[in-house]
């Protein structure tokens, strides 16, 4: 292998790939990256197993090809030596077996390689039924979800999100069995066969690192144990978590005692400064209480002191309620909506609060109250 | 005690005072912020023994005060609350005894406090002779010099920063005798009585963050025990270190064997790349070679590989080198500088390295070799 390529260019695929690079990876060889130059251009892979990136530059964006082959390089310290080369161009070489010469005009690095063909093989497939969503919205929905899955791994299936999809619905599902965020996202066009897979959190936190914040189109290839993304030219693959995922939606009543509208910022930050006077230990619990048209929130420690904050709200009835809940998994459901007002909705003290946009169902965050008595 | 205050104007002052409230304290009282309400304005102190800072609100500066006194009131809760509330003005009324009001028009805050009798006193005196200094050349100078302090118990004197003042010059030390950063600032007017205190860089780190970057004159005001800094209408109080800082002048050679020039940066990013090839078990050891007009920098670490870097130099003898050094050391003393161009100076591979501008002796960085062989 021998070649030449600016900097930037790079740079900017090893950001991909370094991401499939696991820090508590204990098969050295996982810590690689695996180049493979060929005539059509340069492919950079990487894997934990778990997850695999595979990254591609086109040939007229390579400066000088030489000579064609594959090389294994370590991860970290490849990544390293480019990031902090200047944006110049940068010559790629095998010299001996299994070394490899990183040069520029000044620097000259010297790198012990491992055997190519004890990496891995990665079948990176594609389906014959690609679902195809905009990447800002599947972003933007895992960042509605995630944080509600359990990081436990006494239930693993709570430790993913479960993806339904059925026709042109596609419903996104994460639990931790205290709380449940859930969004429907509706599909361009209807899909065949239906779709029931659960990806673990671990590897949609690395994946929404990975896809832009635009419309550019993402491609998901289920299979029945791994799904691929692919965004332009960059393949990621997921392994999915095996098991069944709860069926959730007889948790969400049809209907509700009280349904209250406020406004969102003003609710988020009376919790935000309630959460002040509560304990960790006491799951950070908060009291709301709803009189008329106010609603107010209370916490204390006794040896510290109280607070009480108090919003107006508009109401569906004229009922009062008084409810205790975790003010950290109140904050992480509110900050999931972008709107000026949201409703919430109650069943009584010991049933499930349900937030979500005025008249729309698409998003809906529950959270089970915390009985104080 | 019962005002009126902007949350922006109160906060700005917490955000100095907070500053002074040690997160490893154990005496329950130093965790608090002492207010003093007077005619003249409002007073917060804190103070964890080592450091005091006592910060002043000009009584136009608050909305309203009805009745003047003390309060003693936790720190952290104080703190967290005001930077949660709106841009708004914030009542704070003492309740009954030791009890302390907070309220907005929708929050409302009830905190215990503490006795104010027992929070210590704190004397900020003034001293006849302060002296004058722009704070922006002051954290400059601390920021120069105090990386090269010792973290080690073992000779408490190096984990302070060294003041010495002679008539108009004030020469500022730090090493850990590994290492030594000198920095020299010319007063503005004489002073009588010489100078040589030795200021704690634990205390000297939180008054570079209190400090604005400008020409805002800095009056220093030294006794025997501490000194009291003064910026506007901010006090800050420092222990010194007793004991006597060792007499570093004799380790700065006054002739070189060997003086080369090199561009600043060039010669940064050269050594950031070397040590990436360099273990931290082996004090990150890199080499240097001067080479007729060329500087090489390498290092290996065997199993991973090696790297070579090329610099081109201007040199003042025709003379040859080599010498190992710590590239962490290094790059910690080339942060220092803001030139386009430093000079290197070496006396041989067991002799200190020093740094300096080109002709200029204002700022000094000198670095022990390693012996490698």
């Amino acid at each position: 292998m021998k070649f030449s390529i600016n900097q930037k260019v790079l740079m900017e695929h090893l950001n991909y790939v370094i991401r499939g690079i696991s820090s508590k990876n204990l098969i050295p060889i996982l810590n690689c990256i695996k180049l493979e130059l060929k005539k059509e251009g340069l492919y950079l892979i990487s894997t934990d197993n778990e997850i695999a990136i595979k990254s591609f530059i086109k040939a007229d964006e390579i400066d000088k090809v030489d000579v064609l082959g594959d090389l294994l390089i370590s991860g970290r310290y490849i990544y390293d030596i480019v990031r902090k080369l200047n944006n110049e161009i940068i010559n790629i070489e095998e010299i001996i077996d299994s070394q490899v010469l990183i040069t520029t005009e000044t620097s000259s690095f010297k790198l012990n390689c491992n055997e190519v063909n004890e990496f891995p093989d990665i079948d990176l497939e594609f389906s014959k039924e690609p679902i195809l969503i905009d990447s800002k919205v599947f972003k933007t929905t895992i960042n509605q979800t995630i944080f509600a899955t359990s990081n436990q791994e006494s239930r693993p299936v709570l430790t993913g999100i479960n993806f339904k999809i059925n026709d042109n619905i596609m419903e996104v599902t994460a639990t931790d069995s205290y709380r449940l965020s859930k969004k429907r996202i509706t599909l361009e066009s209807n899909i065949n066969n239906d779709i029931d897979i659960i990806i673990p959190n671990r590897i949609l936190n690395e994946i929404i690192k990975l896809i832009p914040d635009d419309d550019t189109k993402l491609e998901l290839h289920v299979f029945s144990n791994k799904v691929i993304f692919k965004i332009k030219d960059l393949l990621i693959m997921a392994r999915l978590l095996n098991g069944n995922y709860p069926d959730t939606n007889k948790l969400i009543p049809d209907t509700y005692e009280l349904v209250v509208k406020v406004n969102l910022n003003n609710f988020y930050n009376a919790i935000d400064r309630a959460s002040l006077l509560t304990n960790a230990e006491e799951k950070n619990t908060i009291n709301l209480q709803i009189k008329e048209n106010v609603m107010i929130i209370s916490s204390n420690i006794p040896e510290i002191g109280n607070v009480e904050e108090k919003l107006n709200i508009s109401k569906n009835v004229d009922k009062d309620m008084k409810i205790s809940f975790s003010s950290n998994y109140m904050m992480d459901a509110i900050k999931t909506f972008d709107s000026e007002e949201i409703e919430i909705s109650f069943n009584g003290e010991i049933r499930p609060i349900i937030l979500k946009y005025v008249d729309n169902n698409d998003l809906i965050q529950l959270i089970l109250p915390i009985r104080t008595y």
